[in-house]
C-alpha cells in the first residue's frame, strides 16, 4: 500500500495552483472535472505521490459543503490498493464502515471507495485502484 | 520534493495504533516522545513516506488544542526539503507566513519548521531536513 495522494479542498482553484506551484516546486500537470462529484481537480506529483487540489464546482458538492463547515484544508488522504473490492470487504469484515457498496469512478483513472472518519479517527480515507 | 510524511492528531495512541496497523497492513515501527511539542508519535512505513500519529502528552500541548478545537484528524503535511534555511528564505521571500525562526528538533532526527496555514489554503504544511 502506499499513499496515493493528499487531497486538498480550496475555494479557489487558480490561486491554489499558483500557492502550491511554488510551495512544491513543480508544476500542475493535470486538471480534470469529476462531474458526478461536482469537482475539478489539479494534480501535482512528488515522487511516488500526488497532491490533488480540489475545488466545487457547484453548491452541491461535497467540497461546497466540506469548505462551509471547515473551511480550506486537507479533505482526504487516498491509498492505493491492488484490488479495491476484495480490500473494501476486508475492512468491512474488520467492522470499517465504508461509504459506498461499490466503487464508483474518480479522477485520474481510478476506482475509489471511502471510509467514514470515524473508522479512522477523523481522517476521511479514500482507497483507490488503478483501472487497467 | 516528497511528501515525508502525513501527521494524524488522534485522542488515544494504542487504539489508533492498531486502527492503522488493520488498515495499512504494515506495524508500527517506531514510537518516539517529542517533549518540546509535548507529544508522543509512533510511524508507519508506506513506501517512501510514512504515517506519523501524534497524541497529546499533556493538555498545553498543540495536539491537545488541535483536538479540543477540530477533533482527532490531520493534522499537517511534511514535505522533505534538501535545505530547510534555504527553503525558509525562498518561501518567506515569496510571502508565505514561516512559524517559526529557526528550524526546530522534531520527531525521527528531523530539522523541521511549519508553514501558517493561511499561507497554504488551510494546511498547516511541515518542512523538514534530516539531520545528518
Amino acid at each position: 500500500m502506499k499513499i496515493e495522494h493528499i487531497g486538498i479542498a480550496v475555494a479557489d482553484m487558480e490561486l491554489a495552483i499558483k500557492t502550491y506551484e511554488q510551495l512544491l516546486q513543480t508544476p500542475c500537470y493535470k486538471k480534470e472535472q469529476v462531474a458526478s462529484e461536482g469537482v475539478e481537480t489539479a494534480f501535482f506529483q512528488l515522487a511516488d505521490s500526488k497532491i490533488e487540489l480540489l475545488e466545487a464546482m457547484h453548491e452541491e458538492s461535497p467540497i461546497a459543503k466540506f469548505i462551509l463547515k471547515k473551511g480550506e484544508g486537507i479533505h482526504h488522504i487516498a491509498f492505493e490498493v491492488e484490488d479495491i473490492i476484495a480490500e473494501m470487504k476486508r475492512l468491512s469484515a474488520l467492522g470499517y464502515q465504508i461509504l459506498n457498496e461499490v466503487p464508483k469512478k474518480g479522477a485520474d483513472n481510478k476506482l475509489v471507495c471511502f471510509l467514514h472518519p470515524k473508522s479512522a479517527h477523523g481522517v476521511l480515507v479514500e482507497l483507490c485502484q488503478e483501472i487497467k
